[in-house]
């Protein structure tokens, strides 16, 4: 059922070694390879068969989800659109993550668009992995969405990573915050060679004392292009921080543009953001203890995107 | 010549006890009251009657060149096109601002759009004040415009402030820099009652080893909204940074819309931004020494805005 290029895939995308524990959902080339529900946790098609619906009943906890999709097929372009249901007071993980293949010409893409309704004082921890391999020229796409609406005193994390081999993404996170919600979004994105990464965050603070932070990290290798817009608007007494770092390499050109709405006299809005190379310092300080240049520039990227 | 009226508004906004030294131009009501030339500045009309043109000799340092404009006319929307060309090594300052005195319940307005032309290793400080005093009813609008172009290691000190009773702003700042020049902007706003102020930046990085710093401070009283955009945009070696401060007080409102745009591997980008109320500490620290809740608000906001 899984070849060796699936299990690399999943092994880069999910963290798996095998069959996880727990409730999964496995796609493979626009089609369910396995499913898995638990007492907890249910997986069904939803209503018109474009994607599934996940749902975790309330006070569960401790439990996760995996859906990983991986995609060898050349030409396909893979659309799914998922639905998480989170019941009050959950407490679960889940990790999402596209792993491509391409070993020909043709395109290969994945377009995710993940839905989250996270209930009351619910928390999620949500993964999501990209990452394109293969020796073939087809051009590999990724363009994830995500939606999450937080009731009352919800908390999410979300990681999103893109590491490595994607051509093309166009990335849309979309929140809106309930009171006393928090957010936390960690986007790390690496491009290289002629790689376009663009990634718009539309946050909205609706309720009363929620609050977001947005860190967005890139590395812009070579002649990749790296574009970041991020919408933090208060509509309540609320607090919101977005952190942009961008490290460029060769020659990257990257654009970062962070709008900051106070549309409540109580918000509290912030914002830094860094856009240039490494610091010489920081290389020099590296290679006094015996690193050579590639390898300091390779551990400050490995730290920095950690 | 010069009523009492007058003299408030000529020391608000360049801070004249009476007729300046050097070269000045003083307009009153979209008129010509007073005009003085010296043997290395020269004030003449431009060719279509709209300004005046400032021509300052190269090499000429420490000399300086007032044209404050005053507004008492009911109904009176004064627009000037001035022009600043500044010769090669020169280092001058320029004391600009416009002072509205309204009585009646007819709009008066004036919108100035001033252009400058920095010659190879000339630097000038310039200083815009704008402020609208009376009893009337009348919409007072300011509606400012610079434009500067800086040639070859220029250096261009911008002071743009507005200092209250101003009901409508639309700034807008440009910029371009040449090799090895400076550009270093601080825009101090203060909005009330139902004061709108928005202003937009547009700073072009042209030149190797050009930098530019744009400081931005906002006091949002009350009903007031105040909207700041910046773009930066980096297509050469160089540096660049914007910094966003604004105090919202009462209801104010505030979007801050910093765009950075590295176009250039070796350029190096960076961003603050700080959106919310007074930090209560401040206050308590205050007050602990005496001062009232109102006299404690007053000594931040001073210092803020100086």
């Amino acid at each position: 059922m899984l070849d060796a290029i699936d299990k690399n895939l999943l092994k880069a995308v999910a963290g798996l070694d095998g069959i996880p524990k727990g409730a999964f959902n496995i796609r493979k080339n626009g089609n369910l390879l396995s499913r898995a529900v638990s007492e907890n946790i249910n997986i069904e098609p939803n209503e018109d068969g474009t994607g599934i619906v996940v749902t975790v009943k309330p006070g569960v906890i401790n439990e996760s989800v995996h859906i990983p999709v991986i995609l060898n097929q050349a030409g396909l372009h893979d659309v799914v659109y998922n639905t998480f249901i989170i019941g009050e007071g959950a407490d679960v993980t889940i990790v999402a993550g596209c792993g491509i293949h391409c070993s020909g010409n043709r395109p290969e893409g994945h377009e995710g668009i993940h839905e989250f309704r996270v209930g009351k004082n619910a928390t999620i921890r949500y993964q999501e992995k990209h990452v394109a391999t293969g020796e073939g020229k087809g051009k590999r796409s990724l363009n994830p969405t995500t939606k999450v609406y937080l009731d009352e005193n919800a908390v999410v994390e979300m990681e999103l990573t893109q590491i490595g081999g994607v051509d093309e993404a166009k990335r849309v996170n979309e929140a809106e915050l309930g009171a006393g919600s928090s957010l936390f979004v960690t986007e790390r994105i690496l491009t290289e060679g002629h790689q376009i990464a663009i990634s718009e965050n539309n946050i909205i603070l609706k309720g009363h004392h929620s609050k977001t932070n947005l860190v967005s990290r890139s590395v812009i290798k070579e002649n990749s292009k790296q574009d970041f817009y991020a919408n933090v608007e208060a509509r309540a007494k609320s607090f919101g921080h977005i952190e942009c770092d961008a490290i460029i390499m060769g020659n990257g050109m990257n654009e970062t543009v962070p709008a900051l709405r106070a549309l409540h006299p109580d918000a509290e809005l912030t914002h830094e953001a860094s856009i240039g190379k490494i610091a010489n310092d920081q290389l020099i300080k590296l290679m006094s203890l015996g690193l050579t240049y590639d390898e300091a520039v390779d551990r400050i990227i490995r730290g920095f995107l950690k």
